[in-house]
């Protein structure tokens, strides 16, 4: 009863599990903390939105948003972003003026995927935004400086880019260079492609396909190929005709409060004032912002001009349009965002409320952080259950599993929220008990057996003790007093994995290390921890020893761990 | 510029936020912690499935599926459950043969909206499955313990209901009463029904509608009613025709077994042996099981048959279709579940992984929690922002705001992760900036004066301190250890609210109280706390201290907090 069709997720999405959620998970922590240590609150829209909202919000990607089937009632496609419900909410939500909101959900788009780079038809944003009327430029800054505490908490400091530039300061060089006004959207676009295409390249676009004249390009392309910081700004101001050009005031005027919040704000180091960033979306009115990190960039910038893509494939074998070995495709800005004030008023009609935002792309982040991760092998330190006790049983002839004895054991644990797990065998093995402990690598087992319960007694042990320590062979415990001796060996355990780290000057963040240079972990996996061996190596101690059965190479620690009290 | 269209929500859907968003996490996060308890790992598949994956899963509800547009390419559906995926994921993942999953996410069914009931056509299940080859009723077991645990840490202790029945038991039943084989699944859908319609009902369903003889109906009618624990499955086994049957063998023997192990993990008191349970889906095995609650069955439950629903409206009003206020809609089960050993084999083709699991239903547990707090006004102690500290300052006559002095200090704070927020005004008026500390219920205000300043100084004070307690009117400290006194009184805050929540035998359970007849509070909203009196009443305590500018009626306590050194 084989079903008739190739049994794969859609295409552009995948599931998410083991090591990969946890280190997802560690990461939406990481930037939630950051928005709430900013007063973020968090909203949550539904996944479709009537057609009708999303319509007419996204120029030429329109032909990219993904419609729901008309099944009798109302059309609906899937959200694109999450800017355009935001502004649908406070549209519709009049009493709210001003919210410091955070959401982290899935957008949608039909494009050619690339996956292993993080470019997906399903996959998520992380937005945070700054709605209401302030004075000028202090939200702005205070979006910048959020992303600069999100990827410093990531461990990413002096490894990526803030891209700035203003939307009033590219329309005014745009005028000044004699851009008519309705060509003005269409050649921003072209100059938005330079991070991916040669300036020649984009020339002819403005040219050839958009018909501007050469010598306004000519004059553009001086413009646009400047980066600075305060420097850049002064520049700006010493030209005459852009001086004296009323949205170039406007913009460096606001370009210059930011830089001076930025610099209080000690968020200056990452920034780049690049007169070439211009953002495709229509919405954006003022400041603009993108982050780009190593792999951003399609390996080919530097070069020849990309390489041609390859034609898209239809059909249900979709997955064949992956593009990730593609060299024209690089990971992309890991997020971006810009200053939007008319966005609401499109609901409206009336009322507008001038926003500023950001948007991080968790899977691209999470690409690169696994790929970094891969790299110095922290990845194996993962755990991905967080399991802290496994209650086993042995016996010798005669064994009856202990069932319900363990059944009440590990009742008790759940019952004193210590989080805890049995094998669901009746009568399982100690060494198959011990693999799967040590598969999931649980830090400590109790152990029940027949002479010790009959004196309410269970064993704790500590997987993975070295040589010499008072607790090497596990200790004896009243049952009364378990739970109690666990906590402590619990707590005791988590300070010195904590204490190990700081001693190692290992730069931990949350769980997720950025430096590549430094010896790896991630705060629930203990084994990296020099205090705390791995199972195999308590397992050669235990030879060392020779407390185990002689001889025979055992095929793993976990049974050697058993030794020759095994029931089997 | 005025949309053309009614700006909504597409029907059945709904925007989260504020104090609902917050309760709404405890909930999850409740949830969550009692998943990662058991060992529970989690996953995440797309929201859209191949249709073929969807396709023969759900029986007659099948209709309610959204499928996505036809826009070239593979046809998609949204998920109607997170079951269905789950198995396709076990069937491409064939390294997987056991795993405790649990998966938080929506769900999507075009079914008629009660809004207010929590049922919704977009909603959030919480699932946790245990998949493997185990010995039987471990893990079913397990799955019953999890759910007590979730419902008692809602404070729900008491107040639930676990419906418990067997498939092979029911299909045993109807074997015996003498139900042709065609005939059982169909039977099984009427006896479900059980719950909201009365038994007469139901046996004209079975007789008129599905034509089964009357004797046979009656003779089931005799065993369906009957509820009970271990007695009941003594009944059972004293019928001889009953216990010769291989079906009730097995189902009986299956059921002795989860009893007594509920019994050991301390689950038995909820539990309901409920033969009238019979749950819709096909593709259940072995045990099946539904929680309810008060207000799951509808008000009309116990008297007339209900009254016939309103015939469905079509068009894009299709909010006038909530049936929130139709008094045979009840707000249903908060949870259910059971083994499905088939499954994953209809995906595989081969290689059954036998599963059983529970999803809870966090719209309508969301529903029952809130009208409960807002019972008993807990719902208005609720803080919809985290931030601990605001910003401020104030000065005489020439008054500059101390914007960048602001800023220098707030930056302090948010690099040492304390949630802060200074006003977005250049020159913001003292008034306003307690007012918006007010709003939000920030426990602390640092305040900048230029005098204070000019030796290193702030201020800290806590909000809302009563008569006589030594930091009432603040206390100022160095810059340099702003940090360090905040830390001490955040963490002395925090011990105290603790406190005092003891100190009154509160129930708080992660922040959110499920018994009626408490005093509430929630975790992160400090007011209801003895201890820490509101924010007015330090302003009627200053008032009588005659601080305050005399006479007039402020109009708020942050006005009077403002007091005579305003610089307005």
């Amino acid at each position: 009863m084989a079903p008739k069709f190739e049994l794969k997720t859609p295409k552009g999405t995948k599931d998410w599990d083991g090591k990969d959620m946890v280190i997802r998970d560690k990461i939406f922590s990481t930037i939630t903390e950051v928005f709430k240590r900013h007063g973020g609150v968090t909203i949550d829209t539904p996944v479709f939105e009537l057609k009708e909202v999303l319509t007419g919000k996204y120029g030429e990607d329109s032909k990219l948003i993904y419609d729901l089937a008309d099944q009798g009632g109302e059309l609906c496609s899937l959200r694109y972003d999450l800017t355009v419900p935001f502004a649908r909410y406070l549209a519709m939500n009049r009493d709210i003026q001003n919210i410091r909101r955070y959401h982290i959900a899935k957008v949608y788009r039909r494009d050619q995927p690339a996956m292993t780079k993080g470019r997906m038809r399903e996959f998520y944003q992380c937005d945070f935004d700054i709605a209401g009327s302030y004075d000028a430029m202090i939200p702005d800054a205070e979006i910048i400086k959020v992303a600069t505490q999100i990827f410093d908490k990531l461990g990413w400091k002096g490894t990526y880019t803030i891209k700035l530039n203003h939307r009033k300061i590219l329309d005014g060089i745009f005028q000044v260079c004699g851009v008519p006004e309705d060509k003005i959207r269409t050649i921003s676009s072209a100059v938005d492609k330079l991070d991916k295409l040669p300036w020649a390249d984009v020339r002819k676009e403005m040219t050839l396909e958009k018909g501007l004249a050469e010598d306004v390009a000519d004059r553009i392309g001086e413009w646009v190929v400047l980066k600075g910081k305060k420097d850049l700004l002064v520049k700006l101001r010493a030209d005459e005709k852009l001086a004296a050009n009323e949205s170039m005031k406007q913009g460096m005027d606001d370009m210059e409060l930011l830089l001076r919040y930025l610099e209080k704000w000690k968020a200056l180091d990452s920034v780049s004032f690049d007169l070439s960033l211009a953002r495709g979306l229509d919405y954006y009115t003022g400041v603009i912002y993108e982050i780009v990190t190593e792999g951003s960039a399609p390996a080919t910038i530097e070069g020849e001009p990309a390489p041609k893509q390859k034609k898209k494939k239809k059909g249900p074998k979709g997955e064949d349009d992956d593009r990730s070995d593609d060299p024209s495709v690089g990971v992309g800005s890991v997020a971006a965002g810009g200053r939007y004030d008319n966005l609401v008023g499109m609901f409206s009609g009336k009322g507008q409320i001038p926003c500023v935002g950001i948007s991080f792309g968790v899977d691209r982040i999470f690409s690169i952080t696994k790929a970094r991760m891969a790299a110095d092998k922290s990845h194996e330190q993962v755990r991905n259950t967080e399991v802290d006790v496994f209650v086993m049983a042995f016996g010798g002839k005669g064994f009856t599993g202990l069932l319900e004895e363990r059944m009440e054991v590990v009742d008790m644990l759940w019952d004193s929220e210590i989080k805890s797990e049995i094998s669901y065998k009746v009568k399982p093995k100690l060494p198959q008990q011990f693999k799967q402990a040590e598969v999931n690598k649980v830090p400590f087992a109790v152990i029940l057996g027949e002479d010790e319960l009959a004196e309410r007694k269970v064993k704790i042990k500590e997987m993975g003790l070295l040589e010499g320590h008072p607790e090497k062979d596990g200790v004896l415990v009243l049952i009364d007093d378990l739970v109690k001796e666990l906590k402590k060996r619990l707590q005791r355990k988590k300070e010195l994995d904590d204490v190990a780290r700081v001693a190692e000057g290992l730069k931990v963040v949350h769980g997720i290390k950025g430096d590549k240079k430094e010896e790896a972990s991630v705060a629930a996996a203990a084994p990296a921890d020099p205090l705390v061996p791995k199972v195999e190596e308590v397992a050669s101690a235990l030879a060392e020893e020779g407390k185990l059965a002689d001889g025979a190479a055992p095929e793993s620690a976990a049974e050697k761990l058993a030794g020759p009290t095994e029931a089997s």
